[in-house]
């Protein structure tokens, strides 16, 4: 049960990693629909290789070196380079959209409707994700993810960590910051969002960038709540 | 059954009066409240003049003569005014904060859960409404309104009916504007709806005013859909 003293309203969640499975869901959703399409690669590593340059192509936006962009433009931008790679050279507009778009369509893990579920009972909640608000919508819909709300980067203007992100949500839910918990599997994420005084709460993904993952195995900082998932969440803060 | 080439993919709806009964809540909300404070006054009469007040205060926003502010905050300015009126002379700030937020509390008509309920199992469906993200918020967990999303005029910073609105959902949505319908209970919405491209779903809510009510008693266009009530639309597009 949380402290009585936390009061938290709202909590938001990270999605890419925390909520979905986006490395294992690309290469599954891509493998089954390459092959009637006489396109061969090695999806995993096209995961891999995207999720590498989505901090950097951010930061191009963080820095101001490029106006604010969607997600899913970012995405569609990596491709210029990712696809003749991956030995993809005939892929067509069409097709081209369709892998892009994979991204609308990652499964949850294991947990999360069940942990979002439960949580819903109570609380108040949301993404707060850098994904843009139609790609967490196709998201929510096809893969069940209950939520009352959604908030992206997109709504801010600014992708996290910016503070606006995590202050947006406090100022848009009319609370206090301390009555918000940012819920995520990366610690870095947590600290910014404490930064801006939201409560916070972590659950390992450790597998998220594949077995060989030796970041945010666990708990860096004394969070909040810590837990094993979201249903475990869900149960530690008495829903 | 909606005409195949119509493809709406999401459903914007308003919100006060369409699906809400915001002049009976109000009333028997503070009526039921009002005398453990010792407030005694008509608070349907309240109701009355405060919506009186809702476009003229907006129209102060549309204008340019005041800076963009939630409703919540127009609906405080207003207080002002109408708690005199009323009579209610001795009103402490947390009494006004509570009649304040009346407007968080208000009911739906006896279809809307039903209606929305079976309207999103095959469609996005959320609110555009004038009210904020707040309040809105606050009103779909209290009264059950089973929303994927929230778009409030908050979202883009502008009252209906600005395009910026209704073509600021198609665009977070990622969907050409006739993907996008918009249901009301109020022709003018409708038609600035439509004007912005999208499709249109009329319902009547004869009583919205009390029983005296003149205005959009009917459709006054052909609009792609129109129904008795949310069920009946609901029906009315295979759901």
């Amino acid at each position: 049960m949380l402290e009585p003293t936390l009061n938290v309203q709202a909590i938001v969640f990270d999605v890419f990693g925390t909520v979905v499975d986006w490395r294992g869901s690309i290469a599954r959703d891509l493998g089954a629909w390459g092959p009637g399409q006489h396109l061969q690669a090695d999806w995993l590593r096209l995961a891999d290789l995207w999720r590498a340059r989505y901090q950097p192509q951010m930061e191009r936006v963080r820095s101001g070196e490029i106006a604010f962009r969607k997600l899913d433009e970012l995405h569609d931008e990596c491709l210029d380079e990712l696809l003749p790679m991956l030995g993809l050279h005939d892929v067509t507009p069409a097709q081209r959209a369709h892998i892009n778009r994979v991204w609308h369509r990652l499964d949850p893990w294991p947990d999360s409707v069940a942990g979002l579920t439960r949580m819903k009972r109570r609380y108040f909640i949301a993404p707060l994700s850098n994904g843009n608000i139609s790609l967490l919508a196709d998201m929510a819909r096809r893969a069940g993810l209950p939520w009352d709300h959604i908030f992206s980067a997109e709504t801010f203007q600014r992708y996290k960590p910016h503070p606006d992100t995590y202050l947006g949500v406090a100022r848009q839910l009319d609370l206090p910051p301390s009555q918000v918990m940012m819920v995520a599997a990366h610690n870095g994420d947590l600290r910014a969002a404490r930064g801006c005084g939201l409560r916070t709460g972590f659950i390992p993904r450790t597998t998220e960038y594949g077995p060989a993952q030796s970041t945010d195995l666990h708990a860096e900082e004394a969070w909040d709540v810590v837990a094993t998932d979201l249903e475990d969440l869900a149960a530690r803060i008495g829903t």
